[in-house]
C-alpha cells in the first residue's frame, strides 16, 4: 500500500517496498526554546534554517508543530508554513490535535500534505477527519482509545481498526492513512518495546497499511538514548514500520543503513550519497560553528 | 534451546531467551598489528591485556585465534589459551579450521569452550567433529556445503542441516551445535542481508538451535560501518541470532540496547549496568592513553 504525500513539485511514497520516509521532527517549539522565542516573535529565519538543514540532512517531509502557551497557533500555523514553504519543496506534516490549527494549516499548505494526527477518541475522530477529508490530506491515526494506550498489542490493533474504519466510513482512501502503533518507556516498562514490536506486526497483517513511529520516547530517561533509538528503529523498520516523525541528523545514517540491509537500496546508492552528502554537511557545520565565535571573540 | 560453555568457573548460557552473548573477536592477529608481532615474540603480556579489555567491556567468551603466517600455530594455540586464562574466567572459543590446532587448544582449554568453526566440507565434518565430542565442546557450523556459500536461504538451511545432522550422528548433543548463517557483503550484494535475515528464520524454524553471526562483514567496502553493523546485529537478533564473534567496544551497547527492546533485560539493570562501567572504562582508558604519551615527551 503506497500513502503519496505531496509538496509543490515534490512528491513522496510511503510504503514497504520503499525507503524509508524521515518526517523532520525539528519544527517544534516543544524542547527548543530558540524555536518558542522566535514563533512568539513571529521572525521566520530560524524556521527557515530549521527546515532547510533537515532537508539537507535527509528530512523527506517536515512536521510543523507551533505548540506554546504565548502562541496563537491558528494565527502563526500558516506563517510557518509559508516561512518553510519559501525554503523547501517537501510535503509537510501538520501538527496539532486541535481541529483548527489543523485547519489553519492545511489551507495554505501546498500539494498533499499529512495531518499528525487523530486519535481513537471519538471527539478526535468527529473533527479531525472530516478536515483531513475536506483538504485531501492523509493522517496519522494513533492506536489510542477512549480508555488512553491500550497495554496489549491485541488492545492497540482494536483501538487503530478503529480510526481506520471510522477513517474509511468518511470517505478517505484507506492508504491515506497511517498508523502509529505506540511505543512507550521501555526503561519504565520492560515489555514496551515487545509490545509495540508485535502491534506493528498484528497491524500490518490486518491491514497492510503504513505505519509511524516517533522512536525517542522509547529511551526516555536511559543514557546513551542514540543505541536504543536507532537499534529500535531498525526492529521496528524490519517489522513493517515505513516512516517516522524523527531527526534527520541523529538518526538519518542508522535509518539508511537499515534500509540497505533490508534490501531496499540497489547498490547502496541512496547509503553511499546520504555519507557523503553528511560527510560534506558535517564539515561545513563546524566552519559555521567556528566562526561567529572567532569574530565575537 | 540452551547451549552452555563454562570457563574455570563461570558458566555462559546462549539461549532465545537469555541476554546476547558476545564472543570477543580481537584475539586474533589479523587485523591487529602489534598482536601478530607479539605473538611471534611468544610474549603474552599483549595477549593478557586485549582478554582483560574485552572482559571489562562486555565479552561474555573469548575467541582465540593465533593464524599467522610465522607461527606455528599448534605450538603457539596452547600458549595463548594459557595465558587467557591466566587473567580471565571466561569460556573461551578455539578458532582455527586445523583439527590439529584446534585439538591442542582445547587440551589445555578449562571447563567446556567452543570451538570455531566446522562447515559442511566432507573433510571438514569428518576431522573436526570427532574432535569436538572427544573434548565434550561445543561447536559452531557454518552454513557452507562442498561449493561453497549457498546464495539462497534455503540453500543455507540445507547446509546447516547436514552439520547439524552429522554432529548429532557422532553423539554431539544438537543444543550444542551452533550454526552460522554467514552474511555476505552488502555493498557487493544488496540482498546479501537478506538472505542471511530469511536464513535464519528458516534455521531457527526448522532446529531451534542457537546462531552466530560474524556482523562485521555485512559492512565491508562501505562508510560508516558502524552504522551498518550495529542495525544489522540488531535485524539478526530480531531474527533469531543469540551470539555474535565481535567487537565488544565498538558494539557492546548496541547490543545491550537490543536486549533490553527485545524484552530480555528486566528493569533495564543490565543496561544501565554496562553504561556506568564502560562509562567508567572510557575516563580510565582516555586518561592511561594521555599519561605514557606525557611520560615520553
Amino acid at each position: 500500500m503506497h500513502t503519496i504525500l505531496r509538496g509543490k513539485t515534490k512528491e513522496v511514497i510511503i510504503g514497504i517496498d520503499k525507503p524509508f520516509v524521515i518526517i523532520g521532527e525539528k519544527l517544534n517549539p516543544t524542547g527548543i526554546k530558540k524555536l518558542g522565542i522566535a514563533l512568539v516573535e513571529q521572525k521566520f529565519d530560524y524556521v527557515k534554517m530549521l527546515a532547510l538543514r533537515q532537508v539537507a540532512w535527509g528530512a523527506d517531509v517536515l512536521d510543523v508543530n507551533v505548540g506554546h502557551p504565548q502562541i496563537e497557533e491558528a494565527l502563526v500555523m500558516p506563517m510557518v508554513v509559508e516561512a518553510v514553504m519559501s525554503v523547501v519543496d517537501v510535503p509537510l506534516c501538520i501538527d496539532s490535535n486541535d481541529p483548527l490549527i489543523l485547519e489553519a494549516g492545511l489551507k495554505v499548505a501546498w500539494g498533499k500534505p499529512l495531518v499528525n494526527s487523530v486519535n481513537g477518541e471519538e471527539k478526535q475522530l468527529s473533527t479531525v477527519l472530516p478536515i483531513v477529508k475536506e483538504y485531501g490530506a492523509a493522517v496519522i491515526g494513533m492506536a489510542i482509545d477512549q480508555e488512553g494506550i491500550p497495554a496489549t498489542a491485541e488492545g492497540r490493533l482494536a483501538a487503530a481498526a478503529r480510526v481506520i474504519e471510522r477513517a474509511v466510513q468518511i470517505g478517505i482512501p484507506i492508504e491515506d492513512i497511517i498508523i502509529d502503533p505506540l511505543v512507550m518507556t521501555v526503561g519504565h516498562n520492560s515489555m514496551a518495546a515487545t509490545v509495540t514490536l508485535k502491534s506493528i506486526e498484528l497491524i500490518r497483517k490486518e491491514f497492510g497499511v503504513n505505519m509511524s513511529l516517533g522512536a525517542s520516547n522509547v529511551s526516555f530517561g536511559l543514557p546513551d538514548r542514540h543505541s536504543v533509538n536507532s537499534t529500535f528503529l531498525a526492529l521496528a523498520m524490519q517489522a513493517g514500520v515505513t516512516t517516522s516523525i524523527t531527526d534527520p541528523i541523529k538518526l538519518g545514517s542508522s535509518l539508511k543503513a537499515t534500509d540497505l540491509l533490508l534490501g531496499r537500496d540497489a547498490n547502496s546508492i541512496r547509503y553511499l550519497k546520504y555519507f557523503r552528502a553528511t560527510a560534506k554537511l558535517k564539515v561545513e557545520e563546524a566552519a559555521a560553528k567556528e566562526a561567529p565565535a572567532s569574530g565575537a571573540a
